[in-house]
């Protein structure tokens, strides 16, 4: 199912709210959002059954976007282990999703996202809605702020993967002299 | 897949080492341990890869077993933030295979496992395992400590739901008076 052609997704791992966005290279530096949204579950279903639709929906959506790579949130310094715990089991799932389709996957923290997108580890939430709508070519930041923080997450991956190209070409050059 | 005869099977859940054991009841409050094990996965691999091979090492294990319930540690006080991260990642993927088979599952805390195996939520581990032992009729507690958990867990639902069943049928009895 890998398709190296395709975009990067974001996933922003929740039970309740899983955002997802998916990005596509359209000029150096610049992007497409190809499709953002969030995947709900109902609370009034049982926790178990809430996890199987959100796997269900992950597999659906790779099936669907065919990414090339996927970028998920990780959250490791977060102080409520209640939260840690229920993102845990919504990052597992889709971590599992893309290993099952041979979708490399790379996780990334909030700062990282922050630093890559904005430039400032401890940038404002709104700032990097701001600078992923300019980039995205969007007059305004995506919504709902789950979607948005899925684009962010693709973003970052996308610029960070296109500076490790860039890097590992130029190493190669050099090396090659 | 679900068959309601089948054994109940406890999750410890983990990404290095998730636990797993299996009891069917044998007389009033005996239990006879059917299998117990612990699924490890190569410490080497990718973290995506890891959870979808424990993934599918527990769909198998549902498949085998055919169990009429599961029942998931559940570690919501658990300092590590980490630690509750990872869990969540594994029980996540427990919860959704268990769901997906349509098998029930309910989640313990580490102190509801001890109340109802010693009958005191602050036993310690030790005591829980000599317990499980004495349930089983095994000589010495089952080794290692991942499956000892993870059979406690299933003694635990066991005697929980019988418990309740005999609850039940006390109360249909009074209604039917």
């Amino acid at each position: 199912m890998f398709d190296p052609s395709g975009p990067v997704v974001g996933i922003d791992p929740g039970v309740s709210r899983c955002g997802y966005g998916a990005v596509r290279s359209r000029a150096a530096g610049a992007f497409e959002a190809v499709a953002c949204g969030v995947i709900r579950t109902p609370t009034t279903d049982p926790l178990p059954i809430r996890l199987a639709t959100l796997e269900r929906e992950l597999a659906g959506l790779v099936e669907e976007l065919r990414p090339s790579a996927m970028a998920v949130e990780r959250v490791l310094f977060q102080a409520n282990v209640r939260t840690a715990m229920s993102v845990g089991q919504a990052s597992g799932l889709a971590l599992a999703v893309a290993a099952r389709a041979d979708i490399p996957v790379t996780d990334y923290s909030p700062n990282e996202v922050k630093l890559a997108v904005v430039g400032y580890g401890g940038a404002a939430k709104e700032q990097v809605q701001v600078m992923v709508a300019r980039v995205l070519g969007l007059d305004a930041p995506p919504r709902p702020p789950d979607a948005a923080d899925a684009l962010a997450l693709a973003v970052c991956h996308a610029w960070g993967g296109g500076l490790r190209s860039a890097v590992t070409a130029a190493m190669s050059r050099d090396g090659a002299r």
